[in-house]
């Protein structure tokens, strides 16, 4: 069994990113994990709007984890990873981390469910996704 | 003929609000000003939702002008207010601004379109609501 | 032993909070919570800046978990709330969750630690909180 | 005299830009503005934080006006491009633009003023950057 791929996204942080007590507000994380979710999904072919239009379907966070080890700065340039801990049927679990140069600056993990955009209730990974996170 | 009335909303400001200048960062006082349009509607008995599904019609933002005056700061109580400057058919303009007290922090011009839900294209504004911003 | 009060702030849902999914984005649950927690500490008649100023320091959120049971929509009125778990000397667990009426929407746990404004690290909750939080 | 020259940065839509009316949200178009202003400042060799390091300034918008054409939805890749338009003392005015190939969704212009980190009042806009600016 192959070691899962680790995808890594430049983030810069701007402004709109920190608040008053100086550093990157804790929920601009969440907004850094969601670009870099969306372009390791667009490794494999799909955007979103690719996934609604041609499986009608969309990934939401069923819930999540996050660790806050050190704050972001204004200017910095992060690394936003993500990387595939499990996947079942209509679930993926997803390894993501802020990184600053070799120091983790939070850690997360999120809990995706795969679901109909009609019903909003799971359904299977489409299978071009879901073969190549099983392996 | 009859002054417009002013609705006025009380909007906090937490750190959510703000950034590494330490004061309200420039973006947020949209989301005010959004908050304030909302509710002012709210006044004359309709919702964002409401209106979508009984005239299948949502304000769009056409353009804005801003001044910000003074920055607000973490922790402050601040009014936001919005007023009818202008109505046309498909149109509005809206006199907004942020207070903190008896000062004026930000003044705003918000120039919006009743558009259809299903084109995007501009239709008349409901008669519940134009009847009364005419006045 | 008395049960922790259970505090509670209703937050209304703006375009703002959404996204394209037609719901309320998963990042923004956090931002009612921050007003939640805000709201409930001036409960205890202290503001963030207050606590700044009094005594220099600031709670910051070191790790969270939040569930995700069932979406928020546009122009819900949902009650946020926060009531303590467990305190420690520098540090304090915070149960939330996020209502619409009887349903819970979201549950959340948040580990905050209380740190100096100058080298950002741990230091002793101020009295005034900690009597009451470890009743 | 030689034309201003126009810098341009891709930007990438996500859920995060995006409300429930299925399009970009009007406030996410500052977002995009302020990355591309930084982005711009960068390649005359200046960060936010350097700036404030080493001339103890910061750029605050005084006053913007903003016109909405089209709306930019989920997956687009924009291009949001800067522009000086006028430089002053301690001011600069900047167009924007919004576009998604050849069609332009959104025209800006900013007018940031230039304050000392510890008055907040105007001051001169630093030599290096003016320059180049008034050519």
């Amino acid at each position: 069994m192959s070691k899962p791929k680790i995808f890594s996204l430049p983030v810069r942080v701007y402004f709109q990113d920190t608040d008053a007590g100086g550093v990157v507000y804790h929920a601009s994380y969440l907004n850094f994990m969601e670009r870099a979710r969306t372009e390791w999904l667009r490794t494999y072919g799909y955007s979103n709007a690719g996934l609604m239009k041609e499986f009608g379907v969309v990934f939401v966070v069923r819930s999540l984890k996050l660790d806050y080890l050190k704050p972001a700065q204004l200017d910095d340039l992060l690394d936003v990873t993500a990387q595939v801990k499990e996947a079942g049927r209509s679930r993926v679990s997803v390894l993501q981390t802020v990184r600053r140069g070799h120091e983790v600056l939070t850690e997360a993990e999120v809990h995706l469910v795969c679901v109909s955009l009609e019903s909003f209730k799971p359904v299977s990974v489409p299978e071009v996704l879901s073969e190549q996170w099983k392996k």
